[in-house]
């Protein structure tokens, strides 16, 4: 048996963008494995190309990790069986890159003196090639593509005596947007980036603690959220409850705020917000921003449907279906012919014809990225009978890449990047194109409006304003040598 | 490589009613069974456990067959390559019994003496083991358990001398509803039983002619409606074009009206109706029906939508996802340990804390089958601090199984065949709970009243008036013999 | 899941006739399908393709079949566990065409109105064409391509009552070879075709009666050999025992010598004759007929080596393991390029080079097919350094197709079809050539000389004297139709 | 897709000592990788359970592994296809742990700040523990369970600037038994241990430089032998030809003798000796030294068959095939119920009982491990009427495990490390045993005696002198901390 490269990402997809990571963890539970695997199917929107658990049990690290879906791969009580005792986590996985392979999936593991430490990571660290060749140089050896192994390799070579010590010399070395779950034989750690970027916080259930990347994850185990772990927070879970270091000192974080637009479940929590209410009043403003009359208000599924009806209810104006969504679209689709090819859209979106013909609809959406999506659907509401589009985006335009953990396009292929507002209406076809402004969005999450000087929150793919220096990037551009592992290596047939 | 028996019904739907089959016929176009993909994609939700296309070149036949989603069975351009030819059929499947193997799988295929037919059916015969003993009797080999291998042998064994004509001699000789295609070296045929109980209609692309179970499928491919096929009508297309053959007379017809609760569609048009504009309509009158004071309408996702909307006009409540559906249930999942399986339902759905804390909310869904997910989830919503759950089904009680090609529980099993609506909502746990009327749907559905002589539809699972005598069922009471393949027969490890 | 069309024959050993089946059979013993698997493993030679076991519980058939090896399909407890009940039959198969589906792998089933009846059938039919094409005629529908079929439908339309005369019914509409296994809810059958052509042997553990291809299946289970089924015998057994009926009256048979040659395991016994015994004295037969002055007999490995034994013992030469066999040559292997090509026969054997450098070798091998083998080892020989290179042959030159059972190339791709011994000792590149000849066959048989009037065995393929009429190929030169299933019917990727 | 962590040991087999690995390398060759894997398929014999190669094409490294065999992993042009490049190695493993990983199949790679390695490893390291700590304790992560792995990090860890330099570093830290093979960007390297346990020997094609574990890897893609690698010897293949180090000075070495007995092919040429004539000149050795009077020399297959004939020519006794051994023995077979369980070793061999019945025969058999299978053999030739069964082992008794790479259980589980050669006698049932002696042995490789003072091979498993300390074993006795990766870690469902 070999390994499979699968090409995983569905070509319909691909103008979305696309968060990479989810992460849990458990301490203290006698069905660790089983927690975590539900927390992990309430998180898989978060990524599923892949996904693996790790638990400990007092005596030996256990694992199973596959490609795919959680459901898929942690489905009979054989494999939770097989992943014993108290504490255990857990990572799903979107890949940036086309093909996935198992070596690449999370948690890692490695053996240290002082025992084993198993870790996952949702983020991307931006002095990934920087530290990796200072590695390479005094002899650690690299088995995967992740930046996730750089830290386990700073977490090994550490002159510090515990594992906590050596985590946070870990953490000073390296840049980037990174929240953390760590497993040692005796503790559960959680950690946040000093900018908090992407999302982490703690549960409870009885005597025991969870962390997960979204509150989501509590509700499916029945937990109850505590807080939020902090920008720039380290959490220590073990027998003796939780302690908490903040070797980076008290920080006041820039959350990505694309979260609360599109990435994270509408029934989480975070800082204190609920998504779901986040994104209705995003289409509140939009309405108040950018009002126009119309038969109905149109949400792209699903995404949209939050901010729809925030956006209908403030307008006053009918909320319908008038985009029907096949939830059948497996990972794979047929690749058409070139002769249908146009008709790819559809094998996702439908228009629900006898609703829309003839009616002026606002179509609501979450974000523009290529645009080719936009343009389809636009088209495909006009040859549905639509008398008039207009297009209305619960974010300010996309201009500018991430590399934060979310898998973005470069800048030359943003269509934000490209045109202004009125070249892009025309670019998909719409009778009116409108984004919600930058602080119509800050009003939106509840602050008055952006602070230019200190932001509250992480806006870079819209602002171009990164929260932290870009290493790796000035480095491509200095054209440094990149080691790579073998192209192809362990793949499949 | 052995054939292998996947249990791919996922254990938390299973409080839902299930269509068994869609099917889709084309001919004349070059691309025939990348189109025949693409439309059973489109009808995916009529069956998820299995699916298979043949196709015709001229010379040939050709076939694939897959269990699971069209999207992973045809999804390479290797497999469609394989189906050469100007003709194609396909099937979509979902297998009432709890396994499925590959034999099963439709179209099923004969050499007759005038050259190969294939055949797909949606339905379910009435008097098939009957049937088959007379067929069994005189040498037929059965090599199924499905009833549409009924169909074959009697066309097999017809005196007549035309396709056509053999295909009529055996329909006059099953009872039942079935909606079938069929493909000669010649032509693509369909044919809908006399009460046209099942959906089948008939688009056009260009000089392409298409049949399929319903219109969503031409929307994905482009092509235009052009009717219905009428109840008991043969339709017959060939390169002559479209003839059409009433060998039952002219017939009224009594259509599935659950198609239009909930089987269907809703971008689907069936008998000149939207499915969309009627699931509206239906949550309408329902709010005109059982109104009730509350602060939000919460639709159980997603068949409760469009009701929900229906409903939320109506009684002017505001419309709100106090539920969130995960969409990444897959096939399978953890069976959960018996500590924790009283967190299943919220496998699939969580509620939205933050939405529906402190408020009255109404819950609309589409039928209560056992119940048993309706309890879970009005659970769910109060420990979600609902202040109070008033339940609102878009649909009677349901009491009487289908035998009509839709896999209901036994009469014993479902809950309005055992209780009164008091006793359901006591059992459920809501605060009030209230079903559309009968004829509050016939008028939904543009009846001013249900005909009680003569009935405008099938709502034999609501009233037990069956449109046509059962008599496998009168046999089975009676304890005849019944023929059957080998247990577990070509079932892989 | 689909069905998986495998390429399952080495392409290395294309140049060897290929015996297609095996059949066993198990009447009254608790562990009948684990026996099963037992004995068809035994038989594995027979067969490498696929596989097949049905068993009878007293009330229920059971199945299991694969593609590929005995071991690989039935070595878990949980595929013999569902093969439950005290009667089993069981099948291995080569296929003839370049790919198999599970469609075609045996023991075939059907359910007649008296029940159920599976069937195992080694040998080939000589009529199919013109019976099958009778059988459609009135309505029979055929599931595979396989020969077996025909007779399975036979029985089904016979009008005679009991399965033992429908059997026999069936059997006086069909010629050619065969010897089946059939199993009922009551009895296990046997039978052997008029001459008898393939192998069929009765065998004893305790109480319980066992019918075998070959006496070495019943050794692998420790059971007694009783007797060789008759040429033209039906063998009854059921819990009165065994009974025998001779619907053909008294046969002589004509067995096929080719068995002895080649196709049958040297350790079984077959019509009174040790496999080895036979193949040591053709070897000291051809040892008198055609010696040569040599240094060393040289087997071609396998199935060379008990005709060099009886050689080398005979000419008082030594017995040398000048060719290496590497047993691992799997069932597929990488398919070189045209660099490596030539390469080829060195996959699977090798040149002991220290011990035939300089050396004067007999080389000793069982048939010459194509030639292209013995042209490579021979090559390979006196690479390595031979001085001479004799060839022997252990059976005469065979110049005719089979039409009983056995994977033969047309006439016009047999070496001896086309060639003189003269001509075909040039292709080969060898020294000398000698075959045995005919009458030095049936001499080491046990005859005295053939009985050209009335020959002892099927030798067709060294005499083109066919023992039956060959309807098939005669309808198949004056071009009749050839009903045909769909090409690529149920091929997975 | 997960790892599937297979039992692929065949139960039958375990009475057998295993050689644990082969190695293949090739440079400047176009087809590099094709004939890598002709390469490996002739060392199969030397590992069954996984297989791997890598190439280098100038500009990157590529990999496929897989478990299971070398033909059944390396048979598509795909596969091959893309392992690009001029420069290849390749490895073949048995593993002595129950259970296999993807992770644990060579050959490993890694990325040094000079670029990639690839390394092949045949034989054991006899201190890889401590040295392993050492490592650990330095930040070194271990990502298997090899030991191979310990010498990757040593040569990672080097101060050395070159590549030879490092290899040499490391190789001085280690003891034990070790061949290996070594891909750089730039060269190929070959290294045996001081002691030259395991073979390894050079090669050439045309300009092409070729290293593998036996000859017989260079018959089948047509190269010539050139010479062995000396004990102790690096040898570095560059495009500049080949250089030869000798860093631990000149060697006398001490080949392992079983290699001769056992593990090598017999088409092998080893240290000057063919190891088909080695094993014919034990055999008659053995009938010189343990003569007895029989009808036959039966050989138990395949192992025993060379040392018979010498025994047989030398006894002036018939050879004859007495047992025959089913070749279709998968790698997994039935697991027999307790009822049948007495039968698991016919499912390999049969009496040929027409030959054997009544006759003396002489069992030939090239070594006893555990006693299980001799005692079954011996007791299924009473079975088949043998008068009398003389055993007669090619080796003397197995009293004392092997350290150097070979899988030999303990030594309270060897039969001869528990009992005399009469007490073994009675313990297998025969009528008289005998073993060659030590001298016997060595005389038979050429060798006029041992000299005990400084023995010539490797001979530990029969004398318990061992040519290394054994630093793992004595720290097993002190109890030593053992690091160890998670338990079935990426193991599959």
């Amino acid at each position: 048996m070999t390994e499979i490269n699968q090409m995983t990402t569905n070509p319909f997809d691909d103008d979305k963008l696309h968060e990479e990571c989810g992460v849990f963890g458990i301490f203290g539970h006698k069905e660790a494995a089983a927690h975590a695997a539900l927390g992990l199917h309430a998180l898989q929107h978060r990524g599923q190309e892949a996904c693996g658990i790790f638990s400990y049990d007092g005596q030996q690290f256990h694992s199973h990790k596959g490609m795919g879906l959680v459901g898929d791969n942690f489905s009979s009580t054989d494999v939770i069986g097989q992943l014993k005792g108290n504490s255990a986590i857990g990572h799903v996985r979107y890949a940036t890159t086309g093909g996935t392979v198992l070596r690449n999936v999370q948690p890692l593991f490695a053996e240290f003196e002082f025992g084993g430490l198993a870790i996952a990571h949702n983020g991307n660290l931006t002095n990934t090639q920087a530290v990796r060749r200072t590695l390479v140089r005094r002899g650690c050896i690299f088995q995967s593509d992740m930046d996730t192994e750089v830290i386990v390799h700073l977490v090994a070579v550490s002159l510090y005596a515990t594992v906590e010590d050596r985590i946070i010399d870990a953490l000073r070395q390296i840049e980037g947007a990174y929240s953390l779950v760590a497993m040692t034989k005796d503790s559960l750690i959680g950690v946040r980036d000093p900018n908090g970027v992407r999302p982490l916080c703690l549960g409870r259930l009885d005597d025991t603690y969870i962390l997960a990347s979204e509150s989501c994850a509590f509700d499916i185990i029945g937990a109850d959220f505590v807080r939020d772990v902090e920008p720039g927070e380290v959490v220590i879970i073990d027998s003796n409850g939780v302690r908490s270091i903040k070797p980076f000192g008290e920080q006041k974080g820039r959350f990505c705020v694309f979260e609360y637009i599109y990435f994270a479940r509408p029934d989480s929590i975070i800082e204190n917000r609920s998504v779901y209410e986040v994104r209705k009043a995003i289409g509140a403003e939009l309405a108040r921003e950018n009002g126009v009359e119309a038969d109905m208000v149109v949400p792209v599924p699903d995404s949209g449907v939050p901010s729809s009806i925030g956006y209908a209810a403030e307008a006053n104006i009918a909320f319908e279906l008038g985009i029907i969504r096949n939830h059948y679209v497996g990972r794979t689709f047929i690749e058409p012919t070139q002769e249908i090819r146009h008709l790819g859209v559809r094998m996702k979106h439908n228009a629900n014809i006898s609703s829309v013909k003839g009616k002026r609809i606002i179509l609501v959406d979450d974000s523009i990225v290529r645009g080719t999506t936009s343009k389809k659907i636009v088209d495909m509401m006009r040859q549905a009978g639509a008398a008039e589009v207009h297009m209305r985006i619960s974010s300010p335009p996309t201009a500018w890449p991430c590399f934060y953990g979310i898998d973005t396009p470069k800048r030359e292929k943003l269509l934000a990047g490209q045109y202004n507002i009125e070249e892009m209406a025309e670019h998909i076809g719409a009778d009116s194109l409108a984004f919600i402004s930058i602080d119509g969005m800050y009003r939106a999450v509840g602050e008055a409006k952006r602070n230019n000087d200190d932001p509250q929150f992480c806006d870079a793919c819209f602002t171009g304003e990164y929260p932290t220096r870009l290493q790796d990037e000035e480095d491509l551009a200095s054209d440094e040598m990149q080691p790579s592992l073998p192209l192809l290596a362990e793949k499949g047939k």
